[in-house]
This record gives C-alpha cells, structure tokens and sequence, in this order.
C-alpha cells in the first residue's frame, strides 16, 4: 500500500503527498503533530493534518511575512512574534539588525520537532538576540510591559486555538506594546478558498489601526495557493530600507508595487 | 468507496477532488478527456489526467493570457489563438474591440466536450468574429499566410502533443505573422516545479524576438500554483492602453508593475 499524506483543503479538494518516511506523530497538549519526508518537497510538518511548511517552499510564507513590516520599519530593534514555534520566521527577522527578538509559543513540541528535525529553521533559536517564550500569545501581549517595533503573528488558521490572535482585542493589545510608528503583520489566510479569514483580520485591525494594508504571495502547498498577509499602524506603511541580503522571494520591487489580484481587492473592498 | 480525481503535479505530489459525478471520460485521437463536476471548483476539465481548467479559477488564466498582450498592443485587430479549445482565453479575446480571431486546436473533441458542458467558456464560438480551425497549430502556422497583431498559445505542456509549440522553429513561424508591433504570448508552465518549461520558451522566444518578458500568476489548480506565461515582440512590451470591462484578477496596477518573485527572475537570469 502506497504510503500518503495530506490535508483537505475543503471538504471535497485534498493535496497529499507520498512519504518515504513518516517521521513523526505525536498529539500534543494542544494538537496533533506529523512529520513527513517527501522527495519533491523535503520535510513536511503538518498541525492537525494541515501543511504547516514544507522545506522547499517555506521561504515564501517566512520571507514575505517577516520582510514587508521588518523593511517598512526605519529602525527595527526589539521584535515580538507570535507563533512561529518552528523558527523559520524568527531566522527571516534576524537576518535584520535587531537587538531583541521575543517568540512566544503556546506549543512546546512544536519547538522540540523543529529542534530535532528542522536544523534550516531552529537554527535560529540559538541566536542569542532570541529569547523563546511558552505561552499563550493571546495573553502574553496583556502582561508582557515592553514595547516592540514590529509585532508579527504567525499562527494557524482562525479555527481552534488561534481564533483569538484574529480578534479586536488582540490586535487592541498589540497596539500597547507597540513603540512609535510600529507595525504589526499576520498571516491572513486563504483569500480565494476562505476570504471570511481575510476579511475577519483585515476589518478588525481597522478598527484599531489608523493604516492596513493586505499583501499576498504564492505558497504552493497551502489551501487555494495564494496567501494574504495583513500590516497595520498608525503611519501609512512603506519600505524604508533597502534589501541588504539573499532573497529568494522577496525583493523591493515585490514591496514597492503591492499588486493584488482584483479578487482580493474586493474583498477588503478597495 | 469515495469518489476521488486528481493530478499527480510530480510523482509524489497530488492534488485530487472528490466528484458528485464524473460527467465523461473519453479518449480522442490525441488525449484522454475527463469532466468532473466537484462542489468547491464546479466543473473540472482533466486532459491525460492533469487539471485544464476549473470552472471556478479558469478566470485567472485566461484573463492574464489575454489580457498582458492585448492591452500592450495599440489597436488589436486580427488574432490567433493556438490551442484553447475550451474557449475561454477566446472569451477574454473577444472583450476587446477586435475584428476578427482565428483559434486552431488540434482536438475537436476538446471543443466538443466545452460547447457540450462549458457554456461559460463555448459561448465564445458563437460569435461571429471567431473562426474555428481544427488543425495542428505547429503546422497551421506555416501556411496561414495572413497577419495578426496577437498570437496567443494555449497550450498543454511541452511534453507529448505540445512540444513543438515550445522550440525555436514554431516561434519563428510566428514572428513570419505577426504584423509590425506584433505581440506572442504563452503560457509557460511552472516555475516552481517545471522551472526547465519557462526556461525553454523564454531561451528559445530570445533567439527569434528582440523583446521577451515573463509575468506570473497563481492558478490555485495548476501543479506549485505559480504559473508562467512569456511574451515576446519586436518592441518593448508595455500597456498602451486601459482596462475598460470587467476583470476579476488582471488589473492596470499589475500589469504595469509585473512583479515577479526572486526564484522567478533567477531562472531567466534577471
């Protein structure tokens, strides 16, 4: 028997990958944890059956995520990420010349497989600018009493345990903890299969901040492809830096133009 | 038993859908043809079991395959599509105020199957500008001996049937046609996982025209999502003029900005 494993994008669409290897299932506290190896797609983490990142096309979710707010910064020194237990967007933020970076992430294990098996991503958490927090990000934000000038939520779908990360109050939380001109960014899900997600973090943050602004790009192995990722501050958001290492995603062009697909304009009706 | 249809994108990678009903299989002289009818992407048209369109994201294809070349010519007024039996790039074609297209594919049945079950696409047939050729596009190029200002090719990948429609020779019949400030575009496959498909016609579109660029797009069904499509002229390629109907993903800003990722720029060594 052929040895396979994937995720539902819908009820009725699936991508699924062969393993040569199926490395890892654990449940823990909080979720269900596989790894896989994949020929085409290297190692494969999966929470709660869905793609998490894969080796060979996580540099698109992390690079766009961490470098459209870090470069929209004058000065980044002190950064706080939510979520992101496997380090890959903690390695994209340090490649800036920060001071401090807070990860703060409600599940252990994930830190622990990404330890064990994912060196091009945890390499990060030996960088001593990273300090790793367990916890809730949710209530982290409430009790934390520093200030950060870039906040980014890297969380799973607002489904189950990061519902909260997409609501008002969180997002009323951030803007706290965030010094002058700071920004916060966050994966806003799947614009073509789940627009409500889009939707739901881009209208809540508007409440809240005086400027949004939604970005997408293409990860091939996340439900319906293209990915959105929604900044907001109290300034209008643009670059003002330029690109001082390798990308492979990325790049300042990407940053200036923003284009968007009409789709996703309509959604957050503009 | 559930009911499940699918590609596989490489031989370890496969993106499938559960069908309420597999509405044909059939084999023509030249391929396999399946339609499906799933309830998150409506109905799907497979050729030799790889995703041709969906009836829910044919639009992203089929706008920007059109659309970059027609709105960067002046005054389009004679075109030729290669392929698109289905009908839809020809859809998107006739938006504009042209006079007269000629579409040859090779594969009746494919015109059959869409005039049968894809009225959104096949009620581009009945429009008196559109001239149907059931041929070999590689070959009905040599001896069309008329001019058109837009050359489209909608082709399968360069492998099998469509090979010839990817190598120096058919791009030199092509430029024979085009009329002065002529524009060819095509699509040209996966840049992620087929990056050799965009090389090859970008290479081999260089040998023959002066100016040749690459623009992308994400078909959330076609394998890694990203899709390349390669337009060449004598001329630089650029927008001359406005978007004046409808569009659901091509727009002004993303035409004139053609934005493309890191990994992109790296294959056409840009």
């Amino acid at each position: 028997m052929e040895k396979w494993f994937g995720e539902l994008q819908t009820d009725d669409v699936m991508l699924s990958m062969k393993y040569s290897k199926h490395i890892l299932h654990k449940k823990s506290r909080y979720q269900e944890i596989d790894l896989i190896e994949n020929k085409t797609y290297g190692k494969v983490l999966f929470i709660d059956r869905t793609f998490q990142l894969t080796e060979r096309d996580e540099f698109i979710y992390h690079e766009m995520l961490a470098h459209i707010a870090l470069f929209s910064h004058e000065k980044p020194v002190n950064v706080l990420i939510i979520g992101g237990g496997d380090g890959g967007l903690a390695r994209e933020c340090l490649k800036h010349n920060i001071e401090k970076l807070y990860l703060v992430e409600i599940d252990e294990e994930v830190v622990n497989v990404s330890k064990d098996f994912l060196p091009g991503l945890s390499s990060s958490f030996n960088d001593s600018r990273l300090k790793l927090f367990i916890d809730d990000g949710a209530k982290f934000v409430k009790k934390v009493g520093e200030k950060f000038d870039v906040v980014l939520v890297d969380s799973t779908d607002p489904v189950g345990p990061a519902s909260a990360l997409f609501e008002e109050d969180f997002y009323k939380n951030i803007k706290n903890i965030l010094s002058k001109n700071g920004i916060v960014g966050t994966q806003s899900g799947s614009p073509f299969l789940y627009p409500e997600h889009l939707k739901k973090a881009f209208f809540n943050m508007k409440k809240v901040f005086g400027y949004v602004d939604v970005y997408a790009a293409t990860v091939p192995t996340y439900p319906g492809a293209i990915w959105s990722f929604t900044f907001a501050s109290d300034e209008i958001i643009s670059r003002k830096r330029n690109l001082n290492f390798k990308t492979e995603y990325y790049n300042e062009k990407l940053h200036d133009c923003n284009c968007r697909p009409n789709f996703i304009n309509s959604i957050i009706n503009q």
